[in-house]
């Protein structure tokens, strides 16, 4: 089986990306940052859904983000917001996933893998630049001018197999390959026991999903 | 002035383009990473040359890149050689620029800025990949489709002042702009004190420097 690095949060979409990816074939390592994120539960579920779901092994990289500040997810001054905000959100982690990719890329170098994938989704998160197909596409060419791999001659590739669905479309693929949402954890502030609020947008937007996709809710809600 | 972040290591290159964005007339925020490296007495120079190159501010990002091994320089079981070897080094860090690069261009979003500096230089550094103009060019054309400023037309540019020059002609820019080498350390395996071994890769690259440059060589071996 050829190595595969599956950046895994422990939310909603991450899982069905590991899903997906185990699916097709590849020996899946799962990398989750710690970046000093405020909802710590998630880092549990990544590790329960690694497990679960297969995974070769899962591995966690800590990154003091909150030394730089920006966002409320790394910052602990900036509240989470629990009502729909315009523009780019507070929660918005400042160039998240060119880190996580980039640090993704790096792993897969030590592994001898020329496979990452990523759980972004232009559907939802329009307004992130950085989880649109030109991103993903550009961070690709970059990560084969970056590494011994891409120099040799052979084809990294970045995998964003959520791309263009819509949320219930990730939950009804995810049922289908066996995901238990009941392990994830997507809520900005969950507690320590991944109990979601119910209120913040990652919460609305995965209860929104699940009544799309016509399924019953199993987020553990405090 | 206008904003820019500079990667600093604490090394004789990174110094060098801090007091080349500072000379071009940049407000410097100068950016180190902690990424579990053996010469921590490299973090300590970093601090040393912020302050005297007029930086406005330095901060340190701690990121366990240990946790993926992969380099002599994160993992202690690998030595540090002390003669030359073929190909590409088992100093290498695994996507090293990519990830510095993503961190600076998370920290350029807090702040606004559009200039990111890094000392890679194409010369003495041929067999790494990401030293190179193209993996360059490639980041700089990700990095304006990854962030908000990139969206909203701005131009975010990745500077690199050392690309093309010798070791020599850096330390020799470096004197012109008042840089006090002796306040850097390169060694791969500096002491505490920041005293160098004199025998590593980085060691011989700098003293040959010096001895091309025709200048005295300031550093403190041990």
């Amino acid at each position: 089986m050829k190595p595969a690095v599956i950046l895994l949060s422990g939310g909603l979409d991450s899982a069905t990306v590991l899903a997906i990816a185990r699916e097709a074939g590849y020996a899946c390592h799962a990398l989750s940052l710690d970046y000093g994120q405020r909802h710590t539960a998630e880092l549990a579920a990544a590790a329960r859904v690694a497990k679960n779901l297969g995974a070769v092994e899962h591995r966690v990289i800590r990154i003091g983000l909150g030394d730089i500040g920006g966002s409320a997810l790394t910052d602990a001054s900036i509240a989470v917001p629990e009502s729909p905000t315009a523009g780019i959100p507070v929660t918005y982690v400042p160039a998240r996933n060119t880190v996580m990719l980039a640090l993704a890329l790096a792993w897969a170098e030590v592994l001898g893998s020329r496979d990452l994938f990523i759980g972004v989704n232009a559907v939802d998160y329009s307004g992130y630049p950085d989880c649109r197909p030109e991103f993903i596409a550009a961070f690709e060419q970059m990560a084969n001018l970056a590494t011994r791999a891409g120099v040799e001659g052979a084809r990294l590739r970045v995998h964003a197999p959520l791309q263009h669905l819509s949320k219930a479309q990730i939950i009804q693929r995810g049922i289908e390959l066996g995901v238990d949402y009941a392990q994830t954890v997507s809520c900005y502030q969950a507690d320590a026991e991944g109990l979601a609020c119910g209120r913040c947008d990652a919460c609305r937007l995965r209860r929104e999903g699940f009544r799309a996709a016509g399924l019953a809710d199993p987020t553990r809600y405090g």
